[in-house]
């Protein structure tokens, strides 16, 4: 089977999570917007949000799709890559708390992505750059260092010990954490370098990550939407302090 | 096994969702903080979240004690009692559609949230007036018919055709979307009184989960913490256009 992933072609997104995921299971896949012709990469998305075919309506991008389903939501699409593709613990234990982490993770996200739009998804950040000031100053002193203080704790008192997040191996939690660790460097540099010396476990874990061979070539390659300021992840230094 | 909830004792907020999934299942269970002396209700919840005996460290409430394990994330708890109890659907596609479901309503209840707490959780409503303004102005004409439109087509479109959100039968997400229409009743009931004729199902399924045997009692009693101006849903008839 070869996966479809419909997400929007030129940001890494809530996407990238997905695309982390594909790439270090070595699944096969088609990125839908990305391979289309340009005039078609958006509505190669659109339209799979209007799929009538499907009883799983999807509310929004990433979308998965595997076989005949169709299957939205970041933490869903993850755990169920996780399943299928030794991504995720093999005990049921476990692997709820891998979901559980991600879950964390993806309110985490939102936080950040509300850092340059808090007045919501409607308006450009030039329409609420003030508004968005504010909100950054207060994720940069107190949200983010309690995100940053949380996860590096879930790494350290992991009770395999293992440097992964949970359990012996690796999951697709640990992926979804260099996700976050690449793009808030991106984002916030001078908050991230004040933070990062308090973060040992996380840090080590994201070189691990980027260092497999499954995923080193990715990274590096065109497949690898870069971060932007149309993304969730976006370096205003106003917002950076 | 009695059930031991760890929320915060005077909002409905996200613990709602889970006592509503008790309730239903008539699971015995414990409200850790509300059944507190009243020195102790907030420290109950607190000291879940810096439990060093769990290797699953929560984040956040609401947390729910099953044995000896914590389980936090909302639509998590969801999918462990209604795995449990009858209130998810027995076929795993189906239950990952329930999930999926589940999900979308944990970001729509993030947005509903941010109308009256855009600059984030770290301010006051009072610091940050205009702001919510501004953002419930747009939720209101955007993204809360978004949502509703969507959730109304899950019930049309569900093809077992039950009145149910998902499969034959009632699950977690029929009681979530009860909390969501109830919610959102109470915070913009212009708004709502504007768009509920377009929403024949959600209304016919609120009143149907509303009228089960098992919630009745419930819902007119003193266990319900009731809607108020320090929770995820507050009446603010300035927000309400």
């Amino acid at each position: 089977m070869i996966y479809e992933l419909y997400y929007w072609p030129d940001i890494p997104g809530r996407g990238e999570f997905v695309r982390l995921a594909l790439e270090a299971a070595q699944a096969p896949y088609r990125d839908v917007a990305r391979e289309a012709p340009d005039a078609d990469r958006f509505d190669a998305v659109l339209d799979v949000l209007e799929d009538e075919a499907t009883p799983e309506l999807p509310f929004a991008p990433p979308v998965l799709r595997a076989g005949d389903r169709l299957i939205a939501q970041t933490p869903l699409i993850l755990r169920y890559l996780g399943e299928h593709h030794g991504l995720a613990p093999a005990d049921e234990r476990r692997r709820l708390w891998a979901d559980q982490c991600q879950l964390t993770i993806a309110d985490w996200l939102v936080e950040n992505h509300d850092t340059h739009h808090p007045l919501g998804p409607s308006l450009y950040y030039g329409e609420q750059k003030a508004e968005a000031a504010r909100r950054a100053g207060l994720y940069r002193a107190e949200r983010l260092p309690r995100f940053l203080k949380y996860f590096e704790a879930v790494v350290a008192r992991n009770p395999a010990a293992s440097g992964w997040a949970v359990g012996e191996g690796l999951s697709h939690v640990d992926l979804s954490l260099l996700q976050m660790m690449t793009g808030l460097r991106y984002a916030f540099p001078r908050a991230m370098q004040r933070l990062e010396p308090d973060c040992p476990h996380l840090r080590s874990l994201h070189d691990r990550v980027a260092a497999l061979p499954a995923l080193r070539d990715y990274l590096a390659s065109d497949r690898r939407p870069p971060f932007t300021e149309e993304g969730i992840f976006r370096h205003y230094p106003e917002l950076d302090g």
